[in-house]
C-alpha cells in the first residue's frame, strides 16, 4: 500500500529540472519506500515556458501563482527552486498553509532571513529539508560513516575548494532567467552562497562547527551588462571568495571558490585529515573516494582510490543501482535525498539538512563575507 | 503529435532493469522524440517473479509465454533479455510476427545462429538493433568522431581489455537465474561472449574488420557445483581469453578477458594509437577521454584527460543532461541507444550494431574460440 | 680549460649531503661549464662526525671551527648547511672574508637579519644565492618558461600547499641535530620557514610580488621532551600555517603548510589560474607538469599531463641526462642548482634567488607570523 | 679497508653513460661496501670519441682495441655496452682472460650465442650479471617481496607492456651509432630484445618460466635509408611484436612492445593478478607502486598508489637517498645494480641476472620471433 506525496514545483530552471528526475526514479530504485511522488503541479510567472517544462517532465497542472499553488488542497509539498531573493517570502507563506517544504540552497539572502524561515517550519510542524545534495553522493556519504566509525581519530585540518571557470569573459552579461547568480539582487552573493555553501554544508556535517573565520572576496569583472536593462552596471557580487577557519573541534579550515579557475567545470574538492587516516573526493570523479590509513603496514601505505560502486553491498546508496565496478553520476544524489525524505516521512524524523541545519550554513556564509568586508576575524553567528 | 512504441519486455533479470530505466528515462531527456516508449508487457516464465518485476517498474501487464507476447497486436517491439541460449527461437519467431527487436548482445550462441537470425529480420524487414551500450557511452562516441574526423591518422594498433573479479571463489556455484552467464549451456561460453564481444563490438566499430586471430582460453575453476542439481559439475565456461589478431587496415590487436583480476570489477579499457595521436578509455571512469596529440607544441605534449561532459555543446550526447563538470553514469549509455532507436524510426535509417553488424563480432568471437582449441591462427569468418 | 672552485662545506647533515651530491656530479652532466667544484674541506662543531662525512663524500680536509675554514686561502666559497639561527653570523664573515656563498633557506631568522645579510654580500661584492631548490625541478622551470611567455594570460589565482605528516606522533622529540626543525630557538619557526618558504619563493618567481596577508597558525602538540635537556619543553614552534593573499598583479593567493596531514610525506603542490591557461604541479610526481589550455579545440580541452623528460628538447634541463620518458628525481634539483651558479661566475650575472631575492620571502614569512599573532591583514615589509 | 674494483668500459653509448654513473655514484650513498669501482680504461673503436667520453667521465685511459683492453693486469673486469652483435666474441674472449663481464642486455643474437657465453663464464668461474636494470628499481624489488611472501596467493595474470614512439616517422635512418638497434644486423631484433627482453626478465624473476608462447610481429615502414651507405634498404627488425604464453605456474601471460605507440616514450608496465591481491608498475611513474589487497575491509578496499619513497625504511634501496617523499629517478637503477653487484663479490654469491638467468630470456624471445614467423604455438627452450 503505497501513499501519494502530491508536489508542486516551484521554479523550472536548472534545478527544477534535477529535482524533478529525483522524483521521477525514486521509485524504480528504491521500491520499499512507502510513500509516492506525484507530479502534481509546476508553478512559475510565464505560462507558457512552466507549461513547456510540465509537458515535457509530466506534471499534470501548471499554475502562474505560487499563491495560488499553496490554496490547493490537492499539493502536500513544494519544492522552492526560484532565486534566493524569494525563498523566505515563499517558505513562510508555504509553512503557514501546511506545506511540507523541499527548498534549494542556500536557504537564504542571509541569517536573518533564514531564521525566520526556520521560525515558520518550526512553528507549522512541516516536514523540510534543503537541497544540499552532496551529502548523498556515496563517496561523500561513506566519508560520513567513517567519521563517524572514528577512522580518522583526531581531525587536524578540513580543506575545501569549488572550482569553476564560467564567467571569465567580460562579455558574458549578468542577471535574467539564466544568469541571475551573477546579479547579487537576486543572489544575495556570488561564489559564497551559490558554491561555498556546499563546501561548508558538507564540512560541518563532516567536521562540526565553525567558530570563526577570516576572509577574502574579490570581484575580477568590475561591470557586466545586465540582460534586463541591457546597460553596463556595476556587478554586485563575489567573483571568487577564499577564508581560513577553525572549527570547534580544534581543526584548521580553509576553503576556497571562484568561478575563474580555468580548466575546472564544477571541481567540488575537500580533504580531511586526521591522526590514523585521511579521506579525500572530487566531484569530477564524484563516484571515487580517496582514502590513507597509517594503520596499514608500512610498505604498503598508499592512496587508496575506493571506487564507490558497492563492494558486496558496503556502499551507501549502491545496492540500489546497477554491479559494481558500474559508476552513477550527479543526478543520483537527488534521487537519493528525495528518498530520504520519502522515509523521514515513515519514520518521522527529519531529513537534514533542515532549514535549522542550513541556517547554520549561512551564518558562517554571513561571517565570510563580513570579514571580507572588515578585514577582521569574524566570529560566526 | 508523439507516438506510442509499445514494448514487450521478456525477461527481468539485470539488463532488463537496465533497459527498462532507459525506456522511461528517453522522453524526459530527449523530449523531441517523436516515438515514445510505453511499456506495456513485461514476459517470464515465472509468474510471480514477472509480476514484481512489473510492478516495480510499471509494465501494464505481463506474460509468462513469449509466444503469447508475440501474438498481441498491442506489441510494436519486443526486448530479448533472456540468455543467449534463448536468443535464436525469440527473435526468429518475432520477426515473423513483424515485431520490431532489441536484442541483448552477444546476438546468438554462434554465428550459424546468429546468420539465420539476421536472414529472418532482413526477410522480415524488421527494425533490430543488439545491445552493445558501450558505443553510446559520450566518450566513446567521441573517440568514434576523432577517428572518422581523422585525428589519428594511420593506426598502428588497438588493445582493449575487459577485467573483472567475481568469480575467484571457487565456492561460487554456477548456473540458474543469477549465473546463467557461468554455465556453459546456457551461455555458450564465457568471458569470450560476455565481456570480449563487447571490446569486440567497438573495436571494430572504431578500427574495422579484423582478419585473423590468434587465442588462448583459460578455465582456472575447473567444477563448480551447479545450483539446479547441487551438484559439482565440470565448468564448460572460459573463464579469461586473450587473443592477438590483424585488423583489415594493417592494424595490430591484443585484447584480454578475465574474471579472475582481482582489484577491477568493470575495467573495460581500450587504447589506440594512431600515426598522429592516440586516445584511451576506461569504463571505471566512463565519462573522461585520454587523448595525446603530437601536432601539440612540443614542450606542451601530454596525455589530455577530456572530462566528456559538455564543453560547450560539443560533447556527444551531453546537451540533454546538467552543466559541464557533472558527470553521467553507466546507465545514461542505455538511455542514448533508446533514443538513437527511436530517432531511427523516425528517419528509417539502421540503428547500429545492427543484427548483421552484431553479428560481425559474432564470428570474431568464434574465431577466437576456435583458435583456442586448434593452437591455429583463425581467419575470421 | 676548466677552472676549480674551491668549496667549503659548513654541515654535514641531508642539505649537506644533497649539495655535496650536486658538486659531485655537475661536470659529469654539464661538462661545457668552465667552473669545476672542489671539495676541499667540511666544517663542524664535531669532530668525529665531520670526519666520517668528509670520508664518506671526498672532502679532502676538515674544519671544526668555521672561523678557521673563512681564515683558509684556499676556498672559494663556502655552503652554509646549519640550523637558521646560525645563517646570519656565518654569512656576514664569509662575506667579510671575500668568500661566495651558498646558503641553505630559510635566509634568516627573520628580515632583521637577512637585511644586514644582503647588506654584508652586497657590500662585499660576492657571488651570493639561497637553495630553494625547487626552482630548478624542470617542470618548475618549464611553468616559469610558459608564464614568461603569456601562455596563461592575466594571472587570477595561485594556490600551493606543503603538506607533511612527519610530527604527528606526540612521543617525538624537539631539538638537537636531527630535530632542530622543531625547535624554535634553532629554526626560528615551524612549517613557515621550512615549508611554506619554498611555496613563498616558487610563488614571487613565477608570480610577482605580494602585497599584504592574513594568516592563522598552530601548535597541536603544545609540549615535547627537548633532546639536550630530556625535560618537556613547551613547543615554539607552529605546526601548521595558512594564509590568504593579495598580488600586486591583483590575483588572490591561498597557501597552506602543515606537518599533519596523514598520507603526505612531501607534498608541496602549486596550482595558477590564468585567463588562457592554468598549471599544476606536484613534488609527488615532480616530473610532470599538468597544464590546461582553453585555446584547445572544445571537444578536445583537457588537463594535460605533460611528462617533463625532454620532447625533443625542450624541456629545462632534460638534454643533460638520460632520453625521453626517463625521469630524474629530487636531488637533481640541486645540481642544476649548481650548474647555474657556477654558469653564473662566468657570466657575470646574479644566481637567483640571491640574498636579495630571498628576503623578499623572509618579509613574506614575517608579514604571516605576524598576521597569526595579530589576527589582522599585514602589509608585507 | 675499501678495495679497488678496476673497470674497463667498452663502449660510450647512452648505456655507457648510464653505467658509468653507477659506479661513479655508489660509494656516496652504499659507503659500507668493501669494493670501490676504480674507471681504469675506456675502449672503443673511434680514439677521438673515446677519449672526450674519458675526459667527460673520468676514465684513466682508453684502449681501441678490445683484445687489448683484455690483456691489462690493471683491469678486473669488463662493462660491455656495444651492439648485440659484438657482446658474445668479447665476452667469450674477456671470460678467458679472467675478467669479470658486465653485459648489456639482451645477453646476444640468440640462444645458441648465449649459451656459448654462458659456458665461458661459468668455465672461468668470473663474476658475471647482465643489466637488466629494472629489477632495481625499489618498486618492482617491492613487488618482487611481496611475491615472495605470499601476498598474492596463487597468481593468474601477468601483463606487460612496452611502448614508445620514436620511430613512427619514414625519414628516421637506420643504422650506424645512435641508430643500431634499427638495423637487424647489428641489433639481431628489434622491440623484442630491446624492450620485451626487459618485460620478460621481470616476469620470469617474479613469476617464473614460461612454457610456450604464440606471437605476431610487424615491420610498419619496410624501408629506411642506411647511415652507413646512404641507401634505402630493407628494414629487417620488428617494429612492434606481442605475445600471449602459459607460465608453469598455470597463470596466462600477455606482452607487447612497439615503437608506434603515440604519446608514449618509454611507458614500460606490468600488472600481476593474484588470489588475494594484486599489482601494477609503470615506468613513466617508477617511485610508484600501485597494489590492491581483497582483503582490507569491503567498503575500503581500493588500488593503493604507493609513493615508494621509504616509509620508515621498509622500501627496498631507499633509505640510502633522502627522506621520504622525495623521488629517485631512472638512473639509480644502476646504481643499485652496481651496489648488489659490489656486495656478491664480498658474499661470493651471483649477482642476478647471471648470464644464465639472461640466457632464460633470449630463449623466450627466440620462441616469440619462432612463433611469429611459424604462426605456431613454440615451446620455450
Amino acid at each position: 500500500m503505497t501513499k501519494p506525496l502530491n508536489l508542486g514545483m516551484i521554479g523550472y530552471g536548472f534545478m527544477g529540472r534535477a529535482h524533478t528526475n529525483g522524483y521521477k526514479r525514486v521509485a524504480d530504485f528504491f521500491p520499499e519506500l512507502e510513500y509516492r511522488p506525484v507530479l502534481k503541479a509546476a508553478c512559475a510567472r510565464n505560462q507558457e515556458k512552466v507549461q513547456a517544462f510540465a509537458d515535457q517532465w509530466g506534471y499534470e497542472s501548471t499554475e502562474t501563482d505560487w499563491r495560488e499553488l499553496l490554496k490547493r488542497d490537492d499539493i502536500d509539498a513544494v519544492d522552492i527552486c526560484v532565486p534566493n531573493n524569494l525563498h523566505k517570502e515563499i517558505a513562510i507563506a508555504a509553512a503557514e498553509a501546511g506545506k511540507m517544504i523541499l527548498c534549494e540552497k542556500p536557504i537564504a539572502m542571509d541569517t536573518a532571513e533564514g531564521e525566520e524561515m526556520c521560525q515558520a517550519v518550526e512553528k507549522a510542524g512541516v516536514a523540510n529539508t534543503v537541497w544540499y545534495n552532496y551529502r548523498r553522493v556515496p563517496a561523500v556519504t561513506l566519508a560520513k560513516n567513517l567519521i563517524d566509525e572514528g577512522k580518522l581519530g583526531r581531525i587536524f585540518h578540513y580543506r575545501a575548494n569549488f572550482l569553476q571557470d564560467w564567467t571569465i569573459s567580460e562579455d558574458l552579461p549578468q542577471g535574467g532567467a539564466a544568469l541571475w547568480r551573477l546579479d547579487a539582487a537576486a543572489a544575495g552573493s556570488g561564489v559564497t552562497g551559490d558554491l561555498l555553501a556546499h563546501c561548508i554544508d558538507t564540512a560541518i556535517w563532516l567536521n562540526g562547527k565553525v567558530d570563526n573565520v577570516t576572509a577574502m572576496t574579490e570581484t575580477f569583472i568590475k561591470e557586466r551588462v545586465h540582460t534586463e536593462t541591457g546597460e553596463k552596471q556595476q556587478v554586485g557580487i563575489d567573483d571568487a571568495c577564499a577564508f581560513l577557519c577553525r572549527f570547534s573541534n580544534g581543526s584548521l579550515g580553509l576553503f576556497e571558490s571562484t568561478r575563474y579557475a580555468r580548466g575546472h567545470k564544477a571541481l567540488y574538492t575537500f580533504e580531511i585529515n586526521g591522526e590514523h587516516a585521511s579521506i579525500k573526493w572530487d566531484l569530477h570523479d564524484l563516484h571515487r573516494l580517496e582514502y590513507f590509513d597509517h594503520r596499514d603496514e608500512g610498505k604498503l601505505r598508499g592512496w587508496r582510490s575506493i571506487h564507490v560502486t558497492d563492494n558486496g553491498g558496503e556502499h551507501p546508496y549502491m545496492d540500489k543501482w546497477w554491479v559494481p565496478g558500474l559508476q552513477i553520476g550527479y543526478e543520483h544524489s537527488f534521487v537519493h535525498h528525495v528518498a530520504d525524505f520519502l522515509k523521514s516521512l515513515e519514520t518521522g524524523t527529519p531529513c537534514g539538512p533542515t532549514f535549522r541545519d542550513a541556517l547554520e550554513t549561512q551564518k558562517i556564509c554571513d561571517a565570510v563575507l563580513g570579514s571580507a568586508k572588515s578585514g577582521s576575524w569574524e566570529q560566526v553567528g
